[in-house]
């Protein structure tokens, strides 16, 4: 049996949503923009579809933009003002390399990966239009105190309005990594944007949206027809927003008790880790960290050595995020909480998901110690 | 029995597309810059599938950028460069809107919606770097004459050269319309850039990809991981990469069979309806037209009443693009073409495809005969 502890690189499509989506591949075929009944009734299973989307995040149907990915949905929020940025230093690439489109500020995070509202506060300047702070990271899982921020970022708000300061500040949290774990009501979490993706949350790839409160004025990335309100053009992919529709039902319909079964599950993975390796380092939050993700380094092995040993086991883990494994760079992020080099060289992200069983986290038990060991030795 | 004579504002997935994208929704899942095995193989996969999509158009693989449906790829291509730009009048709204960033020249077409190669020349300045003519008109059928633009656009490549004019200039064509029909081999053609879209030829819809050759210098629109070598960031679609491959091949297997039975069904299609309206007008060029267009207008009836009629009685089919009858605005092709408003307000287009056979052209003879004369009826 092999055992898929990756879910944070991408999920698999659950087979409710692929049965979703399959009539609208080659059966309701139509250009939701055509007049006659049958793309009509696309047109309005499209955006059925859109309105329980932004039900499910506590925002109205026009407030959902349909993009292809995160990534665009990131760049997208990053569209819709001119002026100073601030982010941490732990974000995606596609946040990154967005604010360096502008003058931006990256704030630190301490050695759990965590920001401080307080420290965004003191970013933020006269000239800043927007703060961007991923609600969950996608190495070490460390959650953001999101709401807190806000409220920052609200009283700033305010103090620009007696000023007469008209710049707008917005806050966009990009929340590919927390779908289906956290909160995710704009209103609750109190953001103006947000960036969702199905692909990380058993829906389609390259399937994913910005939320954009009314209040916001995003300019298109991509011109041409004027769907989604003009902001970003293109015949829709219809069967890609029913089937992000249902992922987030799905995903939310279970969410406690899938929220609570990972966690016991990432625990026990944790506990015996860690009672095997005394030396090994578990990083991000002890507490504000979702409950897929366990992130942890043995010293003085190499991790890439690690995840090829654990692959001829049929564990299947990586040593950090897709993107910047694929690079073979070192992690931003465990530079940004401190981590020294060696350490960060031995590190495995094991992020587990809705088909993980406790018999698979015994499996990778097994193995992981065996392959750490086998390296260790190695080391010697 | 419906009859669906759409096939140009978008097509049903094939179901052998389909079936070739299944595997890589729920089981080879896995994020292509993964580093174990089985995600090795899904780069492997999409690798493939990009090489032999280049093979059909007889480009490099790593000359296709993957992009979300075909106005990506048309805004990607815009994005290559800086100064003027020549297009036509008869263009889509995704070409209008990306030349609209630039100082532009919309060059005028004929009665039967051909731009001229000396048209063309004339419109473009020292400080021209992009020529954007789409290969045939959505609307009408008409094929324009792009391997003669492309000697045009050599021979000022060539005397710039000599006169030490370093602007680069490149051609490109939106190909969304001819895929499957017409050669779209990028050597014969002389195009730098192409855009194909899947959406159009029984693939995926929101999957479409950018030709650009090596000498072109393409900025990317979307900024993150940097995948589709930095030009387009965000996890591959990998099941849309695939069925779009499909799709291509499946179409250019059965071309030129196709393309007879297309223009046989549409020949007498238009013999028919001729017959039966002698004051009907056929729009676009009689030999230069795609096989599965027929435009046509019934001078002093109402299209959109047309367009509803038939829908009653299960044909379905649309006044004019989708995009452009969503608006509800007057066609921009029709007028270039110089068809007066009276005769435009009548017009339907009619566009077959795979599975339109000869009863279903009976079928929506019969109906299009009985609706017009309903409605010349109504206009007395």
């Amino acid at each position: 049996m092999n055992v898929y502890l990756d879910y944070a690189a991408t999920t698999p499509m659950d087979r409710a949503v692929l049965a979703a989506m399959m009539p609208y591949f080659s059966d309701d075929f139509y250009n939701p923009s055509s007049p006659y009944a049958p793309a009509v009734k696309v047109r309005r299973d499209y955006e059925a579809a859109k309105a329980s989307m932004a039900s499910i995040i506590g925002a109205k149907p026009g407030e959902i933009t349909m993009t292809a990915g995160a990534t665009e949905s990131i760049n997208l929020a990053f569209n819709a003002g001119t002026g100073h940025v601030v982010t941490t230093m732990i974000e995606h690439p596609a946040v990154i390399s967005s604010a360096s489109k502008y003058q931006f500020t990256m704030v630190d995070v301490d050695g759990k990966g965590r920001v401080s509202p307080n420290a965004i506060e003191k970013a933020i300047r006269p000239d800043t239009w927007l703060v961007s702070v991923g609600i969950a990271n996608s190495e070490i899982g460390t959650v953001q105190p999101i709401s807190k921020i806000a409220t920052v970022v609200k009283k700033i708000q305010v103090s620009r309005l007696k000023e007469g300061n008209k710049t707008p500040l917005y806050l966009h949290t990009d929340a590919s990594q927390g779908a289906g774990q956290l909160d995710l009501h704009v209103a609750r979490l109190g953001v103006d944007m947000m960036s969702i993706n199905a692909g990380k949350v058993y829906g389609p790839k390259q399937v994913a949206c910005l939320y954009a409160s009314r209040n916001v004025r995003v300019k298109p990335l991509i011109l041409g027809g004027g769907q989604e309100a003009g902001l970003r053009s293109g015949t829709e992919n219809v069967a890609g927003m029913i089937g992000m529709a249902k992922a987030m039902q799905l995903a939310y319909d279970m969410r406690d008790q899938e929220v609570r079964r990972l966690a016991e599950l990432r625990d026990s993975l944790q506990a015996q880790l860690v009672e095997a390796f005394p030396d090994s380092i578990v990083s991000g939050h002890p507490k504000h960290r979702l409950a897929s993700h366990l992130h942890i380094a043995f010293p003085g092995v190499d991790g890439e050595r690690l995840v090829f040993g654990l692959e001829s086991r049929g564990v299947y883990v990586s040593t950090g995020s897709a993107c910047a494994a694929h690079k073979g760079t070192r992690s931003h992020v465990l530079m940004a909480i401190g981590m020294d080099e060696s350490t960060a060289n031995g590190s495995l992200r094991l992020t587990l998901g809705r088909h993980t069983t406790a018999k698979q986290i015994d499996q990778a038990v097994k193995a992981i110690i065996e392959v750490v060991n086998i390296e260790k030795e190695r080391a010697k």
